[in-house]
Protein backbone atom coordinates (compact mmCIF):
# COMPACT_ATOMS: atom_id res chain seq x y z
CA UNK A 1 0.00 0.00 0.00
CA UNK A 2 1.39 3.59 -0.78
CA UNK A 3 2.53 5.43 1.97
CA UNK A 4 0.24 8.82 1.22
CA UNK A 5 -2.75 8.35 -0.41
CA UNK A 6 -2.32 8.21 -4.37
CA UNK A 7 -4.85 8.11 -7.11
CA UNK A 8 -5.95 4.75 -7.25
CA UNK A 9 -5.78 2.58 -10.28
CA UNK A 10 -2.53 4.08 -11.42
CA UNK A 11 0.77 1.65 -11.24
CA UNK A 12 4.07 3.31 -9.99
CA UNK A 13 5.59 6.44 -10.85
CA UNK A 14 1.89 7.34 -13.27
CA UNK A 15 0.54 7.34 -9.75
CA UNK A 16 2.51 9.80 -8.11
CA UNK A 17 2.49 12.06 -10.95
CA UNK A 18 -0.98 12.32 -10.87
CA UNK A 19 -0.76 12.96 -7.79
CA UNK A 20 1.58 15.87 -7.91
CA UNK A 21 1.38 17.54 -11.74
CA UNK A 22 3.71 20.79 -11.09
CA UNK A 23 6.47 17.91 -10.36
CA UNK A 24 5.59 15.48 -13.01
CA UNK A 25 5.78 17.88 -15.88
CA UNK A 26 9.41 18.38 -15.32
CA UNK A 27 10.19 14.69 -14.93
CA UNK A 28 8.30 13.24 -17.75
CA UNK A 29 10.19 16.41 -20.28
CA UNK A 30 13.53 14.47 -18.85
CA UNK A 31 12.66 11.26 -19.60
CA UNK A 32 11.74 12.28 -23.02
CA UNK A 33 14.73 14.10 -23.85
CA UNK A 34 16.71 11.46 -22.16
CA UNK A 35 15.56 8.11 -23.48
CA UNK A 36 13.50 9.14 -26.96
CA UNK A 37 15.13 12.57 -27.78
CA UNK A 38 18.01 13.07 -31.43
CA UNK A 39 21.03 11.08 -30.24
CA UNK A 40 23.77 9.14 -31.37
CA UNK A 41 22.80 6.58 -28.64
CA UNK A 42 19.47 4.96 -29.31
CA UNK A 43 17.03 4.36 -27.84
CA UNK A 44 17.12 0.79 -27.33
CA UNK A 45 20.55 1.29 -25.95
CA UNK A 46 19.63 4.49 -23.33
CA UNK A 47 16.47 2.11 -22.21
CA UNK A 48 18.97 -0.38 -21.57
CA UNK A 49 21.21 1.73 -19.57
CA UNK A 50 17.74 2.74 -17.20
CA UNK A 51 16.74 -0.57 -16.80
CA UNK A 52 20.41 -1.74 -15.86
CA UNK A 53 20.35 1.20 -13.28
CA UNK A 54 16.74 0.29 -12.05
CA UNK A 55 17.86 -3.12 -11.21
CA UNK A 56 20.98 -2.31 -9.50
CA UNK A 57 18.11 -0.42 -7.46
CA UNK A 58 16.37 -3.02 -6.87
CA UNK A 59 13.12 -1.04 -7.99
CA UNK A 60 10.60 -3.94 -9.67
CA UNK A 61 8.39 -1.06 -11.32
CA UNK A 62 10.97 0.87 -13.30
CA UNK A 63 13.63 -2.25 -14.22
CA UNK A 64 10.08 -3.81 -15.66
CA UNK A 65 8.80 -1.07 -17.79
CA UNK A 66 11.85 0.43 -18.99
CA UNK A 67 13.20 -3.40 -20.25
CA UNK A 68 10.05 -3.32 -21.66
CA UNK A 69 10.63 -0.20 -23.22
CA UNK A 70 14.25 -1.33 -24.23
CA UNK A 71 12.81 -4.15 -25.60
CA UNK A 72 10.48 -2.66 -27.60
CA UNK A 73 12.66 -0.44 -29.58
CA UNK A 74 15.09 -3.27 -30.21
CA UNK A 75 12.68 -5.61 -31.99
CA UNK A 76 11.22 -7.48 -29.14
CA UNK A 77 14.86 -8.63 -28.09
CA UNK A 78 14.29 -9.26 -24.18
CA UNK A 79 17.39 -11.53 -24.19
CA UNK A 80 20.02 -8.94 -25.24
CA UNK A 81 18.15 -6.32 -22.35
CA UNK A 82 18.20 -9.16 -19.46
CA UNK A 83 21.92 -9.86 -20.79
CA UNK A 84 22.90 -6.49 -19.94
CA UNK A 85 21.18 -6.25 -16.76
CA UNK A 86 23.35 -9.80 -16.11
CA UNK A 87 26.44 -9.11 -16.83
CA UNK A 88 27.31 -6.32 -19.13
CA UNK A 89 30.80 -7.12 -19.56
CA UNK A 90 30.16 -10.45 -21.26
CA UNK A 91 26.52 -8.95 -22.90
CA UNK A 92 26.66 -9.05 -27.10
CA UNK A 93 26.57 -5.53 -26.98
CA UNK A 94 29.23 -2.92 -28.48
CA UNK A 95 32.65 -2.31 -26.58
CA UNK A 96 31.44 1.33 -26.21
CA UNK A 97 28.04 0.51 -24.93
CA UNK A 98 30.18 -1.72 -22.14
CA UNK A 99 32.37 1.00 -21.19
CA UNK A 100 28.73 3.42 -20.58
CA UNK A 101 26.90 1.18 -18.24
CA UNK A 102 30.48 0.94 -16.69
CA UNK A 103 30.10 4.67 -15.59
CA UNK A 104 26.01 3.94 -15.08
CA UNK A 105 26.86 1.85 -12.77
CA UNK A 106 29.76 3.99 -11.02
CA UNK A 107 27.07 6.83 -10.83
CA UNK A 108 24.24 4.43 -9.42
CA UNK A 109 26.70 4.11 -6.46
CA UNK A 110 28.03 7.48 -6.19
CA UNK A 111 29.04 9.80 -9.27
CA UNK A 112 32.42 10.52 -7.17
CA UNK A 113 32.92 7.05 -8.37
CA UNK A 114 33.28 7.75 -11.77
CA UNK A 115 36.91 7.47 -12.68
CA UNK A 116 39.32 9.86 -15.71
CA UNK A 117 40.37 5.52 -16.45
CA UNK A 118 36.43 4.83 -16.63
CA UNK A 119 35.71 7.86 -19.44
CA UNK A 120 38.78 7.34 -21.31
CA UNK A 121 37.93 3.38 -21.69
CA UNK A 122 34.33 4.98 -22.98
CA UNK A 123 36.43 7.60 -25.26
CA UNK A 124 38.83 4.89 -26.25
CA UNK A 125 36.00 3.02 -27.29
CA UNK A 126 34.34 5.75 -29.64
CA UNK A 127 31.95 7.63 -26.97
CA UNK A 128 31.56 11.33 -27.54
CA UNK A 129 31.19 13.54 -24.80
CA UNK A 130 27.42 13.88 -25.11
CA UNK A 131 26.95 10.16 -25.08
CA UNK A 132 29.29 10.27 -21.85
CA UNK A 133 27.08 13.13 -20.49
CA UNK A 134 24.17 11.70 -21.36
CA UNK A 135 25.10 8.19 -19.50
CA UNK A 136 25.89 9.86 -16.38
CA UNK A 137 22.55 11.62 -16.42
CA UNK A 138 20.09 8.97 -16.80
CA UNK A 139 22.23 7.04 -14.00
CA UNK A 140 21.39 10.03 -12.42
CA UNK A 141 17.96 10.39 -13.53
CA UNK A 142 17.42 6.85 -12.41
CA UNK A 143 18.50 7.17 -9.54
CA UNK A 144 16.05 9.66 -9.01
CA UNK A 145 13.01 8.23 -10.74
CA UNK A 146 13.98 5.16 -8.59
CA UNK A 147 13.81 6.52 -4.95
CA UNK A 148 10.52 8.12 -5.96
CA UNK A 149 8.61 4.98 -6.94
CA UNK A 150 9.90 2.58 -3.71
CA UNK A 151 10.01 5.40 -1.71
CA UNK A 152 6.18 6.48 -2.02
CA UNK A 153 5.54 2.70 -1.94
CA UNK A 154 3.69 2.80 -5.01
CA UNK A 155 1.74 -0.29 -6.63
CA UNK A 156 4.19 -2.65 -8.54
CA UNK A 157 2.49 -4.78 -10.61
CA UNK A 158 3.05 -8.73 -10.93
CA UNK A 159 1.75 -9.28 -14.10
CA UNK A 160 4.60 -9.00 -16.71
CA UNK A 161 1.88 -8.54 -19.64
CA UNK A 162 1.41 -5.06 -18.16
CA UNK A 163 4.95 -3.92 -18.35
CA UNK A 164 5.41 -5.33 -21.90
CA UNK A 165 2.27 -2.99 -22.89
CA UNK A 166 3.61 -0.27 -21.07
CA UNK A 167 6.97 -0.61 -22.29
CA UNK A 168 5.39 -0.97 -25.82
CA UNK A 169 3.33 2.79 -25.34
CA UNK A 170 6.71 3.93 -23.41
CA UNK A 171 8.77 3.47 -26.61
CA UNK A 172 6.53 4.18 -29.54
CA UNK A 173 4.15 7.35 -27.63
CA UNK A 174 7.07 8.37 -25.05
CA UNK A 175 7.08 10.34 -21.81
CA UNK A 176 4.82 13.77 -22.64
CA UNK A 177 1.61 12.91 -22.19
CA UNK A 178 -1.54 15.46 -23.01
CA UNK A 179 -2.50 14.90 -19.24
CA UNK A 180 0.21 16.51 -18.47
CA UNK A 181 -0.86 19.71 -19.90
CA UNK A 182 2.42 19.48 -22.00
CA UNK A 183 1.88 19.00 -25.72
CA UNK A 184 3.21 15.26 -26.80
CA UNK A 185 6.34 15.16 -28.50
CA UNK B 1 39.13 18.75 -13.95
CA UNK B 2 35.71 17.60 -15.39
CA UNK B 3 35.56 14.60 -17.10
CA UNK B 4 34.19 15.82 -20.19
CA UNK B 5 34.90 19.61 -21.98
CA UNK B 6 32.25 21.59 -20.16
CA UNK B 7 32.06 25.57 -20.85
CA UNK B 8 35.07 27.14 -18.53
CA UNK B 9 34.19 29.59 -15.81
CA UNK B 10 31.41 28.45 -14.85
CA UNK B 11 31.06 26.27 -11.60
CA UNK B 12 29.23 22.90 -10.63
CA UNK B 13 26.38 21.95 -11.97
CA UNK B 14 25.59 25.36 -13.92
CA UNK B 15 28.86 24.16 -16.49
CA UNK B 16 26.82 21.20 -17.28
CA UNK B 17 23.62 23.11 -17.32
CA UNK B 18 25.47 25.25 -20.22
CA UNK B 19 26.76 21.79 -22.29
CA UNK B 20 23.38 20.67 -22.53
CA UNK B 21 20.42 23.09 -22.19
CA UNK B 22 17.57 20.63 -23.21
CA UNK B 23 18.19 18.59 -20.32
CA UNK B 24 19.13 21.64 -18.11
CA UNK B 25 15.42 23.29 -18.72
CA UNK B 26 13.56 20.21 -17.16
CA UNK B 27 16.00 19.88 -14.23
CA UNK B 28 16.14 23.70 -13.53
CA UNK B 29 11.94 23.72 -13.56
CA UNK B 30 11.96 20.88 -11.00
CA UNK B 31 14.14 22.80 -8.39
CA UNK B 32 11.91 25.74 -8.83
CA UNK B 33 9.03 23.70 -7.90
CA UNK B 34 10.41 21.54 -5.27
CA UNK B 35 12.36 24.29 -3.14
CA UNK B 36 10.33 28.20 -4.59
CA UNK B 37 6.84 26.67 -5.53
CA UNK B 38 3.96 27.61 -3.13
CA UNK B 39 4.38 25.38 -0.29
CA UNK B 40 3.39 24.91 3.83
CA UNK B 41 7.23 23.58 3.95
CA UNK B 42 9.04 26.79 4.18
CA UNK B 43 12.00 27.21 1.24
CA UNK B 44 14.50 27.23 4.11
CA UNK B 45 12.93 23.90 5.68
CA UNK B 46 13.31 22.33 1.92
CA UNK B 47 16.96 23.71 1.33
CA UNK B 48 17.81 22.44 4.36
CA UNK B 49 16.48 18.53 3.62
CA UNK B 50 18.17 19.00 -0.14
CA UNK B 51 21.27 20.07 1.72
CA UNK B 52 21.18 17.66 4.13
CA UNK B 53 20.88 14.85 1.40
CA UNK B 54 23.53 16.47 -0.24
CA UNK B 55 25.59 16.35 2.93
CA UNK B 56 25.18 12.35 2.60
CA UNK B 57 25.89 12.62 -0.28
CA UNK B 58 29.29 13.85 -0.15
CA UNK B 59 28.56 16.30 -3.04
CA UNK B 60 30.68 19.53 -1.79
CA UNK B 61 29.23 21.79 -4.63
CA UNK B 62 25.19 21.19 -4.07
CA UNK B 63 25.90 20.78 0.18
CA UNK B 64 27.88 24.25 0.18
CA UNK B 65 25.27 26.11 -2.31
CA UNK B 66 21.81 24.63 -0.97
CA UNK B 67 23.49 24.68 2.86
CA UNK B 68 23.65 28.82 1.50
CA UNK B 69 20.66 29.06 0.17
CA UNK B 70 18.52 27.77 3.21
CA UNK B 71 20.74 30.32 5.65
CA UNK B 72 19.14 33.01 3.20
CA UNK B 73 15.56 31.93 3.56
CA UNK B 74 16.77 31.53 7.41
CA UNK B 75 18.14 34.98 7.87
CA UNK B 76 21.55 33.90 7.54
CA UNK B 77 21.47 31.80 10.45
CA UNK B 78 24.05 28.96 8.74
CA UNK B 79 24.37 27.35 12.61
CA UNK B 80 20.70 26.02 12.27
CA UNK B 81 21.35 24.87 8.53
CA UNK B 82 24.17 23.23 10.04
CA UNK B 83 23.07 21.81 13.03
CA UNK B 84 20.72 19.81 11.00
CA UNK B 85 23.07 18.66 8.85
CA UNK B 86 25.22 17.45 11.84
CA UNK B 87 22.30 15.54 13.40
CA UNK B 88 18.53 16.12 12.53
CA UNK B 89 17.38 14.65 15.75
CA UNK B 90 18.79 17.13 18.30
CA UNK B 91 18.87 20.48 15.79
CA UNK B 92 16.79 23.15 16.95
CA UNK B 93 13.79 22.55 14.48
CA UNK B 94 9.69 20.90 14.43
CA UNK B 95 9.18 17.60 15.34
CA UNK B 96 7.97 17.43 12.01
CA UNK B 97 10.77 18.90 10.14
CA UNK B 98 13.25 16.10 12.12
CA UNK B 99 10.40 13.01 10.97
CA UNK B 100 10.39 14.62 7.35
CA UNK B 101 14.05 14.32 7.69
CA UNK B 102 14.14 10.95 8.85
CA UNK B 103 12.31 9.99 5.79
CA UNK B 104 14.63 11.95 3.82
CA UNK B 105 17.63 10.10 4.82
CA UNK B 106 16.36 6.48 4.17
CA UNK B 107 15.38 8.18 0.08
CA UNK B 108 19.08 8.94 -0.14
CA UNK B 109 19.66 5.65 0.57
CA UNK B 110 17.07 3.62 -1.21
CA UNK B 111 13.62 4.02 -1.69
CA UNK B 112 13.02 0.65 -0.15
CA UNK B 113 14.38 1.88 3.14
CA UNK B 114 11.15 4.26 4.14
CA UNK B 115 8.88 2.51 6.20
CA UNK B 116 5.42 2.85 6.98
CA UNK B 117 6.63 3.65 10.55
CA UNK B 118 8.29 6.60 9.59
CA UNK B 119 5.92 7.70 7.61
CA UNK B 120 3.30 7.28 10.27
CA UNK B 121 5.76 9.15 12.61
CA UNK B 122 5.98 12.35 10.20
CA UNK B 123 2.00 12.27 9.85
CA UNK B 124 1.59 12.20 13.75
CA UNK B 125 3.93 15.44 14.20
CA UNK B 126 1.72 17.30 11.58
CA UNK B 127 2.84 16.34 8.23
CA UNK B 128 0.83 16.08 5.75
CA UNK B 129 0.57 13.69 2.18
CA UNK B 130 1.58 16.75 -0.02
CA UNK B 131 4.59 17.44 2.43
CA UNK B 132 5.80 13.87 2.89
CA UNK B 133 5.18 13.23 -0.46
CA UNK B 134 7.87 16.56 -1.69
CA UNK B 135 10.38 15.47 1.00
CA UNK B 136 10.60 12.20 -0.99
CA UNK B 137 11.06 13.81 -4.23
CA UNK B 138 13.37 16.49 -3.02
CA UNK B 139 15.53 13.63 -1.50
CA UNK B 140 15.30 11.62 -5.10
CA UNK B 141 15.99 14.83 -7.03
CA UNK B 142 19.01 16.04 -4.81
CA UNK B 143 20.37 11.97 -5.62
CA UNK B 144 19.98 12.85 -9.06
CA UNK B 145 21.81 16.45 -8.85
CA UNK B 146 24.64 15.16 -6.38
CA UNK B 147 25.33 12.38 -9.17
CA UNK B 148 25.06 14.55 -12.13
CA UNK B 149 27.85 17.30 -10.34
CA UNK B 150 30.05 14.67 -8.80
CA UNK B 151 29.85 11.71 -11.86
CA UNK B 152 30.91 14.67 -14.68
CA UNK B 153 33.60 16.14 -11.97
CA UNK B 154 32.25 19.35 -12.64
CA UNK B 155 34.58 22.61 -10.76
CA UNK B 156 33.56 22.74 -6.86
CA UNK B 157 35.03 26.08 -6.02
CA UNK B 158 36.69 26.11 -2.41
CA UNK B 159 35.95 29.65 -1.23
CA UNK B 160 32.77 29.95 1.02
CA UNK B 161 32.02 33.86 -0.15
CA UNK B 162 31.46 32.15 -4.20
CA UNK B 163 28.84 30.14 -2.07
CA UNK B 164 27.26 32.46 -0.38
CA UNK B 165 26.60 34.90 -3.11
CA UNK B 166 25.44 31.58 -4.91
CA UNK B 167 23.06 30.47 -2.40
CA UNK B 168 21.63 34.21 -1.83
CA UNK B 169 20.60 34.33 -5.80
CA UNK B 170 19.27 30.77 -5.50
CA UNK B 171 16.99 31.89 -2.61
CA UNK B 172 16.09 35.19 -4.18
CA UNK B 173 15.98 34.80 -8.12
CA UNK B 174 15.24 30.91 -7.87
CA UNK B 175 16.50 28.11 -10.73
CA UNK B 176 14.25 28.99 -13.51
CA UNK B 177 16.72 31.04 -15.82
CA UNK B 178 16.37 33.47 -18.67
CA UNK B 179 19.45 32.02 -20.22
CA UNK B 180 17.81 28.84 -20.40
CA UNK B 181 14.80 30.08 -22.61
CA UNK B 182 12.14 29.92 -20.18
CA UNK B 183 10.83 32.59 -18.60
CA UNK B 184 12.06 33.86 -14.86
CA UNK B 185 9.59 33.29 -11.73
Amino acid sequence: MPHISLPEGLPGITSAFAFRPDTARPMRQLAEVLLRGPNTLGSGEREMIAAFVSARNDCQFCHNSHRAAAAHHLDGNYDLVDAVARDHHTAPVSAKLKALLTVAGKVQQSGRDVTAADVERARAAGATDLEIHDTVLIAAAFSMYNRYVDGLATVTPDDSKVYDQMGQRMAKEGYVRPDTGVATS
